[in-house]
């Protein structure tokens, strides 16, 4: 009886670990965020539980994993991308580890560099960018931003968001002093064979955004200027992108 | 022929994505890094070119990529981490782009996350932290840190390092008037079976660190604290982590 977090990855289901996919083709119970790819879910055992996690609040969901977790089974709970880049996996150890019931973490690949690698941007690059700033743009999260600290941050900066506060994050950041000029992006859908991306300045980038589907992420930096010289689009993406699943 | 940049992962060989699995073992040539699991290069068809990175300049490395590309093979360039998380791929992406040679990118689990997590701290925690920091601290990158402004930094800082940068940053750190008494760890060889983990207060963190070996994250921030909590030693760690490559 283990309970393994496992990051599912940025979204295109070849992107999950080889450790992660083992796990979940010999789960007993597989316990799924909506975002995961439905290619991931199609890999566990035919006579495995599946659990949507849709729905279900966190307090919840730890006490189901804990639940599960004490009647015997291997249970894998799968996450979108990093269990603990945002992924509120730290809440989940603790609730385990409080009932005694024996878990692990499989990282996953986090969207914060492979969802901007996904359109041609490296977050960082010699010479133009040697710091990362990751932030979380969901005001669910609870946690205010600090916009004057951030707007004077150097390197690149990456806000996990919906689309919805975009407008509101560029704006708040020009207010507090961030050169409207900057290079801005945002990746929607990144990784997947629909993703999306725009790119231009930071004051035109919520406008120049408008109609990209969630989830998104808004990248902020002179590493956005690569993405020109960087791009290409090549035979990977796409239908090919979940080949290595069947 | 495609050049594909593919992450490795941050150390254990299981924790290279599906697809970039899949590449390794379909290839042609593997240019690996000298950091990358043995496991791993083990991997590629017997009859595949195998050449180490180790001695060889990043000038010297683009160019090999290009070469090899161009004779119409198909290469995977098997790099520590992510490829572009301090991973030098924006440059081999450049070169390839370039000359032409099509090329792309397969992500790979950082250590941002994966290296604290293997020591029991998420890098973000609700409550604790909504923000991370990520720089590097070799010296090689050029790239002087700007300590005054990452000592008032919220969240988590997150630093790619040689152990014998560490007393110097800490130093800094502290000097640049971040808390002496701030919750630090360092984690050496994480996710490695012989990984080693201290953790204490910012300004005792190099000392505890003495006779660590590299390479090795420096975690500064809050949720270092929940290690104690979080860290669980399971069956999944150590001789059973690269099992799924058997």
């Amino acid at each position: 009886m283990t309970v393994f977090l496992v990051g599912a990855g940025p979204g295109d289901p070849g992107l999950i670990t080889a450790k992660g996919l083992e796990l979940v083709r010999s789960c007993d119970a597989l316990v799924y965020d909506v975002l995961v790819a439905p290619e991931l879910v199609d890999e566990a055992p035919e006579d495995a539980l599946r659990i949507s996690r849709g729905g279900i609040g966190q307090h919840e969901l730890n006490e189901l994993l804990v639940a599960l977790g004490r009647q015997g089974l291997e249970v894998v709970r799968l996450k979108g991308g990093d269990p603990f880049v945002f992924g509120r996996g730290g809440e989940e150890a603790l609730a385990l580890s409080d009932a005694g019931v024996p878990f692990d973490v499989v990282p996953g690949v986090s969207a914060l560099s492979a969802v901007p690698a996904s359109a041609g941007i490296p977050v960082t690059h010699r010479g133009v960018s040697a710091q990362v700033t990751l932030v979380s743009g969901h005001s669910a999260n609870g946690d205010e931003l600090d916009y004057g600290h951030l707007a004077s941050t150097p390197g690149t900066l990456v806000v996990f968001m919906g689309l919805t506060q975009l407008p509101k994050l560029a704006v708040r950041l020009i207010g507090a002093g961030k050169d409207p000029a900057t290079p801005a992006a945002v990746v929607s859908r990144g990784t997947h064979s629909d993703g999306e991306t725009v790119s231009g300045r930071l004051h035109e980038i919520a406008e120049l955004a408008a109609g990209l589907q969630s989830p998104a992420l808004l990248v902020v930096g002179d590493v956005v200027a690569l993405r020109r010289r960087v791009e290409r689009v090549s035979p990977m993406r796409g239908a090919a992108l979940s080949r290595d699943l069947a």
